[in-house]
């Protein structure tokens, strides 16, 4: 009686993973900044991105880190060693936490590879992942129309839209494509639209399992947003 | 130009962090739950705590649970190794973050074994925590009356209360307390006036660094109550 399991279970439960544990890694962080700021304020201000900041607190101690400021003397208190382990040992379960998304992130790409690799050329891994599980499945969103494709992700803006006349949405998780992040405000639209019209084929490419045709895909899109 | 770090700091960071990584703890094992319930979905039944299913799901194969399950035949599919792998390799690292908690929590109860030993006999660790940050310090806690301890952590319900004439609260994170849990209804609130007025003497004892009573507090308190 085992059920039959479709790849497209593997792509969601992964994707949907990752993206809980960039929660998880955010939350965390911004934890890690206030406790790292009671020893040495000055690299919160400093430093932005949450990956290099756990980095940093784990590889250099507080001296290394001044000079890399260039500052003489700290804000911050000095800390007994028993209470800054702590401190560096939440950290260090950051970093283990940015790593295991990674490792998703490459899963997510290889069995995309495998199920569905003309979108995975177009989409990438994390956004194709989204689609599918907003199609619900590959099959669902290999019957759907390019338009639908354009605005998976998307449905709170559309039925705001169709609730109460609001400006529709021209695109949802594609929104996050460097294509689309790339073009000029008012060319976002377009682009998404070209985009979604060659994921169209390539998702009924995947589908019916046809030849490889990424690349050519990818190249005309190219060609026609340039 | 070093700030002075008070012990509360600490505290306070330490149960933020706790709090924090325990939400990570229920997210992430959600995703596992439904993740792993393609492979063997009679264990998500079965096994309601988190910790719990992350060791079963670490330590025992499929034959073995079902076995433990009395069980015959899964449900579920069978998967390809790279395909267990990511799931079992996200429950090795919710395992992490549960360690890193519970280390977390002993690093947090040695501190205010320090800082606060005669609160801590009566609240526990997290709890006393909880009450530290709801005051900002214990200073500021040490200069509050009873009923205001009594209180803390109940601050939405008691501004509910003042604006919309809704019932006052009896309790904030005394709720909480294994005492005011094991109460009967009718007598929580009794029971956490009792407990916040010892709390209200031993955090004066701790702020002005006197003597240990927190055992002779507990006992006079078990003693009114039982």
């Amino acid at each position: 009686v085992s059920a039959s399991v479709n790849p497209d279970n593997f792509i969601i439960n992964a994707v949907n993973s990752v993206e809980e544990l960039q929660k998880s890694i955010n939350a965390l962080s911004k934890r890690l900044r206030e406790w790292y700021s009671l020893y040495l304020p000055e690299a919160d201000k400093r430093i932005n991105d949450n990956e290099a900041f756990v980095n940093l607190v784990i590889k250099k101690d507080k001296h290394a880190l001044l000079r890399e400021f260039t500052v003489d003397e700290s804000a911050g208190a000095e800390l007994r060693e028993q209470d800054l382990r702590p401190v560096l040992s939440l950290a260090k379960l950051i970093h283990a936490l940015a790593q295991e998304k990674q490792q998703l992130e490459e899963y997510l790409e290889k069995t995309m590879q495998e199920h569905c690799p003309n979108m995975l050329t177009l989409t990438g891994a994390l956004i194709g992942a989204k689609l599918v599980r907003g199609a619900g499945s590959l099959k669902k969103m290999a019957l759907m129309r390019s338009s639908t494709i354009q605005l998976l992700g998307a449905e709170k803006a559309l039925f705001r839209h169709i609730r109460t006349g609001a400006r529709p949405p021209k695109y949802g998780y594609l929104m996050q494509h460097v294509m689309v992040q790339g073009a000029k405000k008012q060319d976002k639209g377009k682009v998404a639209r070209a985009l979604a019209d060659k994921i169209f084929l390539a998702v009924r490419v995947d589908y019916f399992r046809g030849e490889f045709i990424g690349t050519k895909l990818l190249k005309e899109l190219k060609d026609k947003i340039k």
